[in-house]
Order: structure tokens, then sequence, then C-alpha cells
């Protein structure tokens, strides 16, 4: 029929002659023709038989079978390059990989959590009910206000809570309720974290980069027309920098005076390793400014993709709606089951753990990068989080270095450009959440042989992060909070 | 410090002192002094001892605690209303609700999937491995494409799926990807599916509503400046018409001659009572211009949010993107429960259990509505899905009909108005999916009654749905595919 050799109006053979000239049961017959009916190429006419349908189909007009792609619709957004893989993409890893932002999961009490989910689903089967909160089930919110109340003093309980499906998503149903396309300028740490950047962006958003010192932001950068400003001020992303007290003030009262907002990325603030952590944003904040985002992808793990935002009550209705469009929900099950393992300390139990887990990691990597990489790397010093960031040494390119490492079977990483500067490429970084003590010590001295080759030598190919001062290849010489 | 009470410069007393002066050991005080230096309210000059801190702090400046919501940032997309709360919408629902879209779980055989849950969870933290692919885990895009070719011969493989949080993520990664902010038109079905709507109308299109009559979509009404036409041809949503053979040619040219793309929303159509289902839109597209949307909230449950698309090869790395953006991926571990759920067969055998329980559910609201209610209501052919949709007689409102009935305790639902025409006030829903026959049954003699009361004729509110025919209150005298 499509190839046309049956023409529209012919009268098909009876099936049971048909069936008789194949050798089939008439019943196979039959069925095909009821297919090709229910199809639309042949049509029964009652008492007068079976015809090839006369409506021309459309693909009979076009029957070539096209292989390669055809010519693209023309929309504008396909053109936006993605970013491409990130840092922790799937395998092939490394040999040894000093993965950025990945916990160890080994030791996390999965009979647990399995007993947890499995109690969410049976009783999710009884009960029989419907979709839930678009915000997210009212217990975990409840467990998460509790928890982040108690361990960051944010103001937080169920009510000015939302679940999301990582710290990701938080920032995409930001960029949804906040971004005007075309109008609204976001300012973002420069270096700072590529997907928070992707998701303003895609948005509409124009986004601009605002350099760190060693106090952080750097308040007076940021542009008058920015309206949301993102950062990571418990342990910048990347360089790992916290930033000062004075200069959380300062961004409080930008926000107040210029009518923006603030997002607040909290991201990996609970493994802290030394002194108190300054109050966050959130804490500070007295005229409802800051969204405070936070993550159980670094405390617990990646894969269940569960976030949350504390937000302005003013703002949670717009977020809500944000939330429906993207995806109605978040899991209501692992909702259901984190929920238990916060509220049965399954989880504090879990970051006190592996707290001295990547204490001893970090503690081992700073001090062979001290005693052995003098030369050529100096670590930025920080106090909390999953990863370290070092400046290389003016003659090396940090992108070369991460690049040259890799080749090597070691997973080192460099800054990921921004859109705004090519900079940056004087810094590498080691996450040292999911790599063992022994692989550090070998990746190391893999590391430190590459370096005395006289083979990594090569012309920058970017500029230089110059605001972290003059000491040290420009490592700031105490840490972050040193300006107050 | 805040209230300034103790000035900038001061200096405090020294901690013995004060420990002997409160009655508290000594430790106590140096760890608060501790922490009000590492929060910047105090100095340590060394030698000299702790001083209060000269910079004052912001919010000494502006110590009211203000508890009402302060002026909102004067962000445009927060004006635009959500559209509130959704069909199926958390408790309370209605004594005896028709809830529109929800499946039965009570049949659920969760022993098996938290078999796979568990040992997914398992085999997660053993292998200790990171992020995963974005596209959705390999296990589960190969048991998806398996399925989606069996069962509705859609051309689906590991490697043109993406797996979604749901339908709803899709539309909303589809509206990333290819809405340009206030240029690209995107046609929907009117009345449609409002969340639909809201995913593109958020990403900055303008959306605009093309009828329906008893062959689907009015394919010569979609303007002809659309670049993305949203459908659900299998079951229309929420009339439940199938579209005709001959429209669905119609639509694919239309694409190929506009340059558009088309959304296929096939969200029910695994329940399909009598006759076969046309071909999916993806398998009669020979040119790469079909999105075939897919989810698991209806043939499994809601509760997961676990959805799919099916993606022409040229828009992979764009949809990639914008599901890293979104929300990096979906939940690892619910994505190779469900990969083992459906591979074991569970899927189809549960498929295949509640197909029965549906149909009966179904008879049983058709027979009565045709047996007692033809005065007031005529049901809309449609042979598949999780609901029927009632025409009303022309003195009732169907806006007003589920009001009412709501106010009894029944939930019926009203179609959502859509953003361009206040029509489809002549039609109500019934969803059958959630709901006993011992209810059908109660809950159809109550409106009965409410009909005879004679209380509900009361002026309409808005427009009719005049497209679908002239017989029986507009009720198409055949099904959908009549045209053909």
């Amino acid at each position: 029929v499509l190839e046309g050799r049956l023409k529209p109006g012919l009268k098909v053979p009876a099936s049971r002659a048909l069936a008789t000239a194949l050798g089939v049961a008439r019943i196979t017959v039959v069925t095909a023709y009821d297919m090709l009916v229910a199809e639309g190429y042949f049509v029964v006419r009652a008492g007068a038989g079976t015809f090839v349908a006369e409506a021309p189909l459309a693909r009979a007009a076009t029957p070539t079978l096209r292989l390669e792609a055809p010519a693209q619709p023309a929309f504008s957004k396909l053109a936006r390059p993605s970013i491409g893989p990130m840092y922790g993409s799937p395998p092939p890893r490394p040999v040894i990989d000093f993965a950025i932002g990945l916990p160890d999961v080994r030791q996390l009490r999965f009979d647990a959590w399995n007993r947890f989910a499995a109690r969410a689903m049976r009783l999710y089967c009884r009960r029989n009910e419907g979709y839930d909160y678009v915000e997210g089930s009212p217990r975990l919110r409840e467990a998460i206000g509790s928890h982040v109340s108690f361990s960051r003093a944010v103001a937080a309980n169920k009510d000015n809570i939302i679940v999301t499906a990582g710290a990701q998503q938080a920032f995409s149903l930001l960029a949804d309720a906040f971004v005007d396309p075309g109008q609204t300028t976001v300012a973002i740490e420069d270096p700072g974290y590529p997907l928070a950047l992707e998701a303003f962006a895609a948005a509409g958003a124009r986004v601009v980069g605002v350099p760190i010192d060693p106090e952080g932001l750097v308040v007076e950068s940021i542009p008058k027309e920015a309206k949301i400003i993102y950062v990571t001020p418990s342990h910048q992303f990347p360089l790992g920098v916290v930033m000062s007290r004075r200069r959380r003030a300062e961004l409080l009262e930008f926000a107040l005076a210029h009518d923006a907002i603030i997002v607040e990325d909290d991201y990996d603030s609970e493994f802290r390793y030394s002194g108190r952590p300054l109050d966050a944003l959130q804490t500070m904040d007295q005229h409802q400014r800051v969204f405070y985002v936070g993550t159980y992808s670094k405390c617990l793990f990646p894969a269940a993709r569960m976030g949350f935002v504390v937000t302005p009550h003013w703002a949670l209705g717009a977020l809500i709606a944000a939330k429906q469009r993207a995806d109605w929900h978040t899991n209501l099950l692992t909702q259901e089951t984190l929920a238990s393992f916060i509220q049965e300390g399954f989880l504090v139990r879990h970051v006190k753990r592996m707290k001295k887990v990547y204490a001893g990691r970090r503690e081992l990597l700073l001090s062979i990068l001290d005693k052995d990489f003098k030369p050529w790397l100096r670590a930025i010093p920080s106090d909390a989080g999953l990863h370290l960031t070092a400046m290389t040494a003016p003659e090396f390119s940090g992108v070369d270095l991460a690049k040259s490492a890799r080749a090597l079977g070691i997973g080192i990483y460099e800054v990921w450009p921004s859109a705004e500067t090519p900079s940056a490429d004087s810094c590498v970084l080691f996450g040292y959440g999911n790599i063992e003590e022994m692989e550090i010590r070998k990746a190391l001295g893999s590391l430190k042989r590459l370096f005395s080759s006289g083979k990594l030598s090569v012309p920058r190919q970017g500029g230089r992060i110059d605001r972290l001062g003059k000491s040290s290849f420009g490592v700031p010489s105490s840490h972050g909070d040193a300006g107050v």
C-alpha cells in the first residue's frame, strides 16, 4: 500500500481465499486485515468486502527513509552549547580519582536506609493516595527544618522549606521563578560553580562574574543592576575561601539597597575541620532576601538527588508554582525514607563518622602538598568541605596540569572557566571525598614525578586569578576571615 | 553588642574573672568568647586582651525584627499567578473521589519493588561511584526501550531515551531546550492539560489553544508560526477522543512544512479496553519531528516520579544539557529499581492485572451514566485511559456541577479553563483509576439525587465546546477515528 503497488479502491482478496493461497490459518489473515483496517490502510464496505483505503497516507508520499539527521528546526536555544560533562561525570573515571564533590558511600548504613525505604513503599501502597505536596512531604520538611536549625542556625521549619531534586533543581527553580528573560542580571562568583551559572543563563538571565579575594565575594564589584546574587559563603566553590563576616554584612546591605535576592549555596559545610562556622547569610538576614540552598548529595550521597531551599515566606508561592511546573514533586518514597533516616539519627551519626574519615584524607593531602610540592603548588587555606584547591606556580597552567595528570590516570581538575573571564588557569582542584589515603599517596607520588620531569612547563593558556593576594603564588596567607 | 550596650573597643572582662562572677566554669566563658570572636563580635589583641569589635555590624544598625513580609523584589515573574492546586492535589480529598489520573496501587507488588530497591542501594554503596549519566541509567533506558518498542511500536532504544522525573519534567525540559522567550509560539490542545501549558508559558512561550473535534486536534487551526505542538493523540486530555489517522498525517505534514516539532504525550495508553491503538505519531514520523513522552505514573504509580522522552537524535544533546541544568539526573536508585521491575516482567503483569480492574470500573461507570443520567450527562466515547469525560446537557454548567458535587463530598472535576478560551464549561471528568465499584455506585446515586433536586439549573458561566458535533449535547456519535 505504502509503495503504491496496491492502488486505492482495490478490493483485496477474501480472507479465506488468501489464507488458502498462502497456506496459513484464516485467523492469521483476519487478524492482519483487522490491523490494516485499524491503521487506516484498508477500509471495510458493508456487504461489499475490504478495499485499499482511498485517502492516500502521508508517508506514502515520502517513502524514502531518511537515516541521516534532517535539517534541524532553527530554534535559537539549540545553538547554545551545553557545558559538557562535569566533574564526576560517568565512567570511565581516572584510575585514581580526586573526584570533586563526591562522598564515600561505603560506610553508609544502607541496611537502615533500605528498611525505611521498604516501609515507605509499603505504607504508600496501603494508603493508596494521590499526588503528594508539591513542596515536599511534611515529615521530611520537618526533619530538614530541625536539622538545619540545629546544625546551621538557619531559621527553617516545615513551612518555609521546599524539597528539591538536589541543589541543582533549587537553582533551576529560583531561575524559573525570578529571572525575567533578557531583563534580569545575575551576579555569580568568578570562578564559580558552572551548573548554577547554566541554570540562570538558560532562563534568559545576563550572568556577570564577580571576583573572589581572601574575604570571599568582592561585594563592591557586584553590578548595581544585579537582582540575583549567587554565593557559596561557607566554602567558596571552587577556591575554598570563607566569606568574611564583614563581606556578609555588606552583601546583605547590597541586596536590601538594590532590591536583590541572594542565593546562598551551602553545599558542603557539614564537614568542617576546625573552628566554628560563621553564621549563614540566612541566619544574619533580617529582610527576607536570602534563599538558603542545602543538599544531601555531600553529607549522604548524590544518587538520591535530595536537596532543599529555605525560602522567605513571600516567595513560597512562586517557588511552589515553579516546582510544580518542573516535576510536580520530588520522589515521595525517597522523601519519606530520608525523613526517617534523619529523624532516627542516622544522618548525624553518618556525618560524624565521615568527618573523621575525610579529615584524615585532608590532613594527608595537605601534608604531602606542603612537604613535596612547594616549588609547584600551594593549597588555598580552607576549613571545610570535600575538596582542596591549590594555586600553581606562575609557570604552570592549571588546565594543562590537570590534563596531563588525567593522561596518567590521575583525576585532578581544572577550575572551569566562567562565561565572563577565561581566568582561573592558576588552580587545580583535589577532591578527597571518595579517595583512599593509599591512593592519595600513590597519586601524589606520580604527580611529583610529573612535575620533576620538566614536561609541564608550558605557556599559560588563560589569565591568572590575581585577587587572592601577592604572597605564595597568590595564595592568601591566612584563612578567609582574616579581614574582620 | 548588637543593642549597642557594649561599645566598640570596650575591653571585656578576663575569662577567669567573668567565670567567677557568674559562677560558671572558666571553660564555658572561654568557649563563649571563642564563638564571639569567630563570629566577629569580639576581637583579640595579642597581649592586650579581648575587645568588642570596631566594625559595627550590619544587623546592629537595623535591630527591629520585621515579622510581616517586607516589600517584595519587583520581579515580573512573581506576578505570574500559579495555576493553583491541581487534580489529585494533596488531602483533604473528597469522601468519594473520582480523582483524575490516579491509579490504584493496592495491588502493586511492593515486595518485589522493595527487593529490587534494596539491591540497587546495596550495589550503589558497594560500587561507591559518582554521579550517574545525565540521560539516565543505561539499564533503565534499555528496559524502557524494549517496553515501548514492544507495546507501542515506538522506535526507541537506550540511545534516544532520556529518563525524566515524570512526564511533567519532560515538558519542562522540552520548554527549556526549545522555547526562545518572547519568540516561540506553542500550540496546545484546548481544552488541554494545564501543567503542560504552564511549562511552556513559564519558559516564555506564547501559548495558543487549538480546538478539538471528534477527530482530535483541528490541525488546520494551528497557527502557522507555531514551532512546538503539544498533543495527546491516544486519549485526548481531557476529552478522551482519539486523534484520527488522517489528522495524524496532517499534523506530521504541518510540522515538516512549518519547521515545527511535536510533543506527543502518551500518558495513559497502556490501558486500552477495545480495539487496537493507532500508531503513535512517533512511529509514523519519518522526519524526526516527534518527541514521545511516556510516564510510569499511570501504569505503575506517581510517587516515584518516573517518566521519559524518546527524542530525535538531533535533539539529544540539547535535552541532556537541559536535564543537567534541571536536576543533573533522576534518582539513580529508583531508576535501577524500575529497570529491574520492568526487566523481570512485573510491569507487564501489573498492567495486565490492573487493566481488568479498571475495565470493570469503566464499564460500571458507563452503564450507570447511560441508564440513569440520560437527561443530564452523556459520556464522550473513549477506549483508553483512567478517566471518562461527560458532556452536560445545555442547561448545566460543568464547573457548577463539579463544585456542587464536591460540596457533597463527591470528587468529580471540571475541565480546566485554558489561557486562551474560557470554554469547556460543558464537561465534567470522572477518574476511575482509584475508586472502588461500590463507591462508584454510591457516588452516582448521590449525583442523581443532586440532578433530580433541580438545584443545579443555573446559568452557564462560560462558553460551550461546540466542535464535538451536534448530536447528544455535542457528544460525537462514534469514536474519534470515525473520520478515516
